[in-house]
């Protein structure tokens, strides 16, 4: 959501610091060779994002110096801002400190107030320092130090030749607070980044990302080239952000556009921003004060773990059930032996037992139950091929049940049950609110 | 774990393909605003470096024209395998094919097969075609058709001016399938790639990344320089590969130097390769015929998770419990109320009730309790800080519980618990396999 709400006439300067080019070297053979996601590209993009500033590169090298030295030079002619990550650690494939500078023709001093952080940091853990650790306490003689709370190589901050550059630390715990505590607010007072976020994106569900367009263009068609839209689809929920790069439209015009949007939307919009499905459920279950339940096989803690990630779910999650086998059922939800021997535990008749035994048991209002073969060794018995799952909703309103196919390897089929289950209860709470009446029968247009 | 068992003499041809250059071009500024993950990266760069490969650069820019043909022709004069992945939708921000057939020199042609399979896989879905999925349909006049079995856009395979030119749909679901089944072979048949896996990866747990360098770096002092050593911290466990990249050792070799990284290692040593913590439990809990329970308050589902990501679960994994209240541990598992009251639900001896109610409630030889405060909602009662972790063991030699303090955001808490559980639990079962004798007391030197 814009929060920049006070604003209604055309903003004296523009909604965006397009002018001012970001890139990100982000250092690491373990990136190249797959062995850890690129979190700093979606962090550090996001963070820029919100503030206006899109970042126009990402730039994803080896660790030989060689490389780091040519890449370094062609971002720093080409960048107002530099931002590198990784490479500040102690082992021996950690070479990015020496070899900036000597690009920058500065010299590195050691830091002894480095040199004890990083003992007190080993003594407090009770770990024996290596002589290793002692690399990271080399700063640049011209520069500043961004102190690591979260572990031992700080970070450095270097101005120069009217540039920017940010050298991070590579593990996300540590990189994350330094970069909101530390380096927005260095940035934004420097003009690089705007004081508060400024674009409006809509989040939806059950709808595809090219029918989402398609639905929407009339509306962007009418506005014109003073809008930008962006479409992001992920599992189960489609992204739609629209900006003025120009700064023709100010916050209260990209609101009133977001609102015409999600007008013609209908239950498909989810909300604006960045909120999960989950926490749009708990934000429902909370206000209107009642108590949810989940039981899972296919999905193997996932959809437990969603409600889990929301600040404060005691108040509105009575708890998780993860069972495989039918004694788990059996024993912990009163699912009947009986039941699951006739129709099979992947079915209408099982998900919809598994629903009522965990709202039953729990003590809860609603209750999600999703069953299925997600992945290959499920062989899908009953005639039920793999990517077949079946979700149960029960609410005070009764219980439902549903059957979705998803193709796909286990991962994402686990990841698109959670989220239809997640979407449907989303619908569900939506109409408890508006006081509407439960239809006898809802079939979900989600695949 | 190198595949390429059979061979003992030196390979007449080494053991990686370096001389090839890789560049994989990622599209979308949805990437660049962090909205999404940067999952091709790490899928394929780690397919390749599997297959010998080293992915030399990354470059992810946004979907603009003018940036798109800059960085393909910079690309295009340095590399000789060109991989880009996004930018083949629907949708107006789509526009690789066309920048790049420009650049190429090449038309675009309209292939009615494809047109077919699109029209076919909307129909299929009940959905409604709507006729931006066209463009999908134009491909190169001098190129390949990659078919896409899993989404409507398919992939292009270029090969011209002595290069290679890999066109990937952006959905993960429909690039992984590509690559692995289409494009892997082909490269391979090229010498792009090798025909097998070619270096041998540790994986440890329990040990720091500086420590573990400090540890084996006098095995690696004594091979001297055609051993290139990689290390990887993930939080948890680090990984330690070895390879030669000049191919003076051969797979017999690596295997040796391995071997005896592992042995000085003792139970830090998980596994050769990649398999999880928990596939590593998994095939101990199998081999020795005995079934897992869990109950996770903190961690929220993701222990449970971890279990049923492997492949047949049900023959080890007994259940899983997620409770936030006290209600939920009473009433799932008879954990008696007065020792919530008395010791707080965060605590050894909650942690040890857990354990063992979810050990008896559902028939299991071992079961793990992880109980905490993750995140910043839940302010520690009882004295104990957010970050503060109670982790408790069952097993047939008895139930024992410790206390860890992890610092960091939630997430990282809540991964770092997890691995934390599961390392216990490796080692737990490591010891019983080997028939010791359980001391009266352990205690982690994980933090």
């Amino acid at each position: 959501m814009v929060s920049d709400q006070n604003t209604t006439a055309p903003l004296s300067r523009p909604l965006t610091t397009k002018h001012v080019r970001y890139e990100l070297i982000t250092l690491g053979d373990e990136l190249l060779l797959g062995l850890t996601a690129n979190g700093h590209l979606t962090f550090i993009g996001a963070q820029l994002g919100r503030r206006g500033a899109l970042l126009n590169r990402n730039v994803t090298i080896t660790d030989e110096a060689d490389a780091i030295a040519a890449q370094f030079r062609e971002s720093w002619a080409r960048a107002d801002v530099i931002i590198t990550t990784g490479g500040l650690g102690p082992t021996c494939d950690d070479r990015t400190r020496d070899v900036i500078a000597e690009v920058l023709g500065q010299k590195l001093v050691f830091d002894e107030t480095i040199k004890l952080a990083i003992e007190e940091r080993f003594a407090r853990f009770g770990r024996k320092m290596t002589d290793n650790n002692l690399k990271q306490a080399y700063v640049f003689e011209r520069g500043e130090v961004l102190p690591n709370a979260n572990g031992t190589a700080p970070g450095l901050w270097v101005e120069q030749d009217g540039k920017v550059l940010v050298m991070l630390p590579g593990p996300p715990n540590e990189l994350q607070p330094m970069f909101l505590d530390q380096v927005v607010p260095r940035l934004a007072a420097r003009g690089c980044l705007l004081e508060r976020e400024a674009y409006v994106q809509l989040r939806t569900a059950g709808i595809g990302e090219s029918a989402l367009e398609t639905k929407l263009q009339p509306i962007f068609d009418r506005i014109g080239s003073s809008l930008s839209v962006a479409f992001c689809a992920h599992q189960g929920a489609v992204d739609c952000r629209v900006s003025s790069p120009g700064g023709q439209l100010n916050a209260a015009d990209l609101e009133a556009v977001a609102a015409e949007c999600a007008q013609l939307l209908g239950d498909d919009f989810v909300c604006y921003g960045h909120d999960s499905l989950a926490r749009v459920c708990a934000d429902q279950l909370r206000a209107q004060e009642k108590r949810l339940a989940v039981v899972e096989t296919a999905t193997g803690g996932l959809l437990a773990n969603v409600f889990t990630e929301v600040c404060g779910a005691c108040k509105f999650f009575a708890g998780g059930v993860v069972c495989c086998s039918n004694d788990a059922k059996m024993q912990l939800l009163d699912v009947p032996e009986c039941l699951l021997l006739q129709h099979g535990s992947v079915s209408d008749e099982a998900a919809v037992a598994m629903a009522t035994g965990a709202a039953e048991t729990l003590s809860a209002d609603y209750a999600l139950a999703v069953t299925g073969f997600a992945g290959a060794a499920e062989t899908g018995a009953g005639g039920n091929p793999v990517g077949t799952i079946f979700i149960a909703l029960f609410s005070p309103a009764g219980v439902w049940s549903k059957k979705l196919s998803y193709p796909g390897p286990r991962s994402t089929v686990k990841v698109r049950a959670v989220n239809a289950a997640l979407d449907w209860l989303r619908r569900e709470l939506v109409r408890a609110q508006r006081g509407e009446a439960t239809p006898a029968r809802r079939i979900s247009a989600m695949q």
